[in-house]
């Protein structure tokens, strides 16, 4: 099936917090303009937004004032699953009202073991209860966090129920075989990638492009590599891409990213996480950086942006 | 040190859906108030209410009806842990506020590996922010549902910075050996192991009760036990509440027990779940019912709290 999409990046855009653990808005929007100069669209409210740690009326009003500060709607992919229907519909629907790109959509995450039954099932009265044309749906499969995969089988109801709405899927689950699965048997199915190392091996097969954390701190280099790969495929851009990758890919990966931002900004309120995580330690982040120095790395007009 | 509170069991009570999946208020009503005639305080809000497939404005409203309806705070023991900090305080706050007898807190449970640093600051954020001398909270360790465990030095940690308010926990783990390292290591600490099949054991060590699934369905046999445990120890009660939890302890648990009260109340609505969960296939409840049936188990008078 011919590819009727453009390859694109999203991050899943860290969320800045001030010392007593509000939601920075100002830095918030300064970092996402950065991002889509970038070439990056932004899938805020991720895994590594720390969006399960914020408020449904925070989601809302950043989404909102994202919205009123100028950014189009075509670039916003929003985290919309909750483990509670209302919250998921809720905002769910406010995503569609701000002409938002599509969502990305978790399973509920706290009950496990749960059949493909109820799986789909909530998704279903997501969908009916938005009940909107202009509705697009990224599975989130994630199985680390969640503990609850979103199969193939599952994947192949909801496309066969919804086939203009549940258009593609994020696979985090770090397991090739998974996402070589999923591009195999849904060709023309927007498969998202968590890592831009794949790229050399997702792209050939058809992925849309990647969602991946470290969008946040190389999204100009992952752009160029899509936009670039039919006329030079994994050759020139993939090593570097996969080199930072790979330093920055930690256990704590939020707070090392935000360690990075906040380096490269030259401020530190950047490194605020919210518990349940916690910022890196003066040393981890030292490595981090020093890491990421000797790969030639930096954060191209970043600091310029802040200012 | 000897015993400074009452034996209880806690009822996580099961949450009844319309049609249309909203909450049934007025059953919710009827069933709490069956469940306090019975001899059972209240853990509404629990993993076996469905409480994180509730959104936080359902919860806080349904905490105000219980109280406006007359049910004594004392009986309250709501669910107030999230996985967002903001929702953990409002809730928390806002069962302080009603006179709740205390709070039983979940940790944050999207994210996975995360320190005892990361869980210390999610739990005194949330005391810090309430700030309130009558706040009490009980733990919840549930791990094979959250991903999260808390452990003994976490336990430690939290009960010498807030020894007046960090008052107990329930430990849904199943693990009987670190029941019982709780037990021996914090005494005097109110420990409610998730099974009433346990208390034989657990009393013994100074276990505060349980708080137990099955509470919605032999609330009035698990509080003779623990009433008549001074005089008659395990001998007489215990065989029967243990052989109805060890018939009624099924993977789908919160399906089956919405089954038996729709069975007893003659009431099918009781049976419906929200998704992602899914209801017992009729064959599943007939033998579930048949084999309750067979320990010659009732549910007494909840017929008539129904009319």
């Amino acid at each position: 099936m011919p590819q009727t999409f453009e390859r694109r990046v999203f991050a899943p855009v860290v969320t800045p917090f001030t010392a007593n653990l509000a939601i920075d808005t100002s830095r918030f929007v300064t970092f996402c303009r950065w991002l889509i100069g970038q070439g990056a669209g932004l899938a805020v409210f991720g895994t590594n937004s720390e969006a399960n740690s914020l408020s449904l009326a925070e989601r809302r009003r950043l989404l909102d004032t994202l919205v009123e500060r100028g950014i189009d709607g075509q670039q916003l992919l929003p985290g919309t699953g909750a483990c509670a229907l209302p919250d998921a519909i809720d905002m769910t629907a406010h995503a569609v009202s701000l002409g938002c790109h599509g969502v990305l959509m978790l399973p509920p995450f706290f009950y496990k073991g749960v059949s493909d039954d109820g799986l789909f099932r909530y998704y279903a009265e997501i969908i009916e209860a938005v009940g909107s044309s202009q509705l697009r749906v990224l599975l989130y499969h994630i199985p680390q966090f969640t503990g609850v995969p979103i199969g193939l089988d599952l994947m192949a109801r909801l496309i066969a129920a919804y086939p203009d709405t549940v258009v593609g899927i994020k696979d985090s689950s770090g397991d090739w075989a998974n996402t070589q699965a999923m591009l195999e048997r849904f060709p023309g199915f927007r498969v998202y990638p968590a890592s831009e190392a794949l790229m050399e091996r997702a792209l050939p097969l058809g992925a849309a492009g990647c969602i991946s954390a470290t969008a946040n701190i190389q999204p100009g280099a992952i752009a160029a590599l899509l936009r670039d790969w039919d006329k030079e495929g994994a050759s020139v851009r993939q090593p570097q891409v996969s080199a930072v990758r790979a330093v920055a890919q930690r256990p704590a990966m939020i707070a090392a990213l935000k360690h990075v931002v906040a380096h490269f900004m030259d401020d530190t309120a950047w490194r605020t996480v919210r518990p349940p995580l916690t910022a890196l330690s003066d040393a981890e982040g030292t490595a981090l950086i020093a890491d990421l120095r000797a790969l030639g790395f930096e954060m191209p007009a970043l600091a310029a942006a802040a200012a």
